[in-house]
């Protein structure tokens, strides 16, 4: 009955905050473009497949939000699909509650002095992991999740432990790792999946919907070839370049490792069956165009790298070495552009629905 | 159906926010006392008359939450108490969300970051002026608004205007003032009471609680002889030194009020019989042990009073006035410490069930 203590683990993900001229808000550009493109997919799939139930009050929530903006572009886009859908179905008046998610050391104080004013539903906040318990049973009927699950819950397993044939020495991430860290990350990322499916699967109605978008490897392309990865790499061989020059200690840059997985859609497909409780109503690949470094220059990369890691970084090396860090960085998509945009890159757009016969 | 623009006054009280030496979260010991005194209150009213529907989903708010720890106290109060009621009733499983609610430039950062880590609820915050809607129809089982709502939701009409005979010249606060401004800080309590209750009325299911406490002045005793009136009066006399000493302009003090308003009693249970959608379960007068500056040094009350002000008269006058403000009151506290501990104070406490045959 009780949700429980949540632990907030170090290795949860604080985007910076509004304040910090790196911040996520004004980095999201990319993020943002997926969403847009989201919108035609989310309004069919409410139109088609949302079973509308009794009960006068309707609750959305848009789990690890952030601080906005984009969170409140995917709401809008959600609640007008389902604004329509309750007018065409001619349904009893319903109120719209929206849950904007994530956990106790986002920045809300920004997310809500943003809040839309001509909002048409009540905002609320909703603390907590995503990969725990965060509502009561059956109580959601839209659940949408952008650009979250690719955030582990956690460092995997033994990837920093020395006596482990995963121990990932002198990397930082897992693309160009060997095979036993790579399979130590993509274990973690299974597990993390079957925790936030199966805390989903309790606390959404059934017949009730989940949204999920995540930036993906297509099948078959090695870890190493998605850009994703080529940008955390970059940055790895950059703590590399940081503990030659004697900034950083080796071991600091052996026990540090960035909790991100790029997920494939046979490996999504696979932990939704795996968990059983939802039937996958729409997989798509958005096109790409969307992919994180169209358009944008080393610089635009890197701030948006920067955006996602800084929390992380900063825990373990202070903010002494952030600048120093980063400047490097850019100079190395730089150098690395060609390559990098012979790289891979998809995002995922998934639509699952609320097994009623279970 | 949609709870429309949430117009955020300049006159709503941003409390000083977790960082700052004179922040509310240090200084609502006073506020903590008198949660104590109503905790055995509380529980009484819970276990005599809260009425326990079907539904799996028991929804308690917090109203006016600011950012702890007081909340967190309120919160488990009525949280034991309900959960005791539920396994006397031996109902079924009922899962508690609390939703913590203050308006959208509240420190909810400085909240979220101490919520209890045992704390058996869902937590959620809901963003909002408790004079408007918040909440859904029918969708609350308790409130509580502890410490809320003597701060009225806009300076009263007329104070502030020259032409009126309620202006309010030389002054920045009523209880000494001539009877047209006591008239019409009364006159938008009465408004403000309303709006609560109205909203509340809506919100909250049949047989479901409104819990209130607020410092009140005892029936009779003129506005100038309340305890926290004189606090606020000599906070008045302060401003109109350093009009003299030329720091600020006489124009300012004339434009500048500050929107609380100490009820007694007989206003409270005019106002509830008014709205009428509520019977009184409880109207209790706190022992006078809680009398705001029971204990306190004349610095701690100024500290106190700074707290709560402190973020109105920033906007108004910037920040350089703070701090030589604030000594001249704690100055003028020591002075007139006589007087006030000959004056009144009492704290109110209110339950409220909401009529079911409405």
């Amino acid at each position: 009955m009780a949700p429980g203590r949540t632990n907030f683990s170090s290795h949860e993900f604080p985007m910076a905050s509004g304040a910090s001229p790196f911040s996520y808000r004004t980095n999201s550009a990319y993020q943002r473009r997926v969403v847009r493109a989201t919108k035609q997919l989310m309004h069919a799939v409410v139109m088609e497949k949302l079973q509308v139930e009794n009960g006068s009050i309707f609750q959305i929530t848009d789990m690890g939000c952030s601080i906005g903006p984009n969170t409140f572009i995917s709401v809008k886009n959600i609640v007008e699909s389902v604004e329509l859908k309750f007018k065409l179905m001619n349904t009893q008046e319903k109120h719209i509650q929206v849950l904007f998610n994530d956990h106790a050391y986002n920045d809300f104080n920004t997310l809500f002095a943003s809040l839309p004013s001509d909002k048409s539903y009540y905002a609320h906040a909703a603390i907590g992991s995503f990969y725990d318990r965060v509502f009561p049973d059956k109580s959601i009927h839209i659940v949408n999740c952008s650009y979250g699950l690719h955030f582990l819950s956690r460092v995997p397993n033994n990837v920093e432990n020395r006596e482990s044939v995963a121990w990932n020495k002198g990397k930082v991430y897992y693309s160009h790792s060997k095979e036993e860290v790579i399979s130590e990350y993509s274990k973690q990322y299974e597990k993390d999946m079957e925790c936030f499916l199966n805390a989903r699967a309790q606390e959404v109605v059934p017949g009730g919907l989940v949204f999920i978008t995540v930036p993906a490897r297509p099948n078959g392309t090695p870890h190493s070839k998605v850009i994703y990865n080529m940008l955390a790499d970059i940055l790895g061989s950059c703590f590399l370049h940081l503990v030659k020059q004697g900034d950083i200690e080796e071991e600091e840059v052996d026990s540090f490792n960035i909790p991100v997985y790029i997920t494939s859609p046979i490996e999504v497909e696979e932990a939704i069956k795996r968990n059983g409780s939802f039937s996958i109503e729409k997989l798509e690949i958005l096109s790409k165009e969307t992919s994180p470094i169209n358009g944008l220059t080393a610089k635009d990369a890197s701030v948006h790298i920067r955006a996602i890691t800084e929390g992380l970084i900063e825990e373990k090396f202070g903010t002494k070495i952030l600048d120093k860090l980063f400047q490097l960085h850019e100079q190395k998509l730089e150098d690395a552009y060609l390559d990098l945009i012979s790289g891979e890159a998809i995002s995922l757009f998934i639509a699952l629905k609320r097994k009623t016969n279970l």
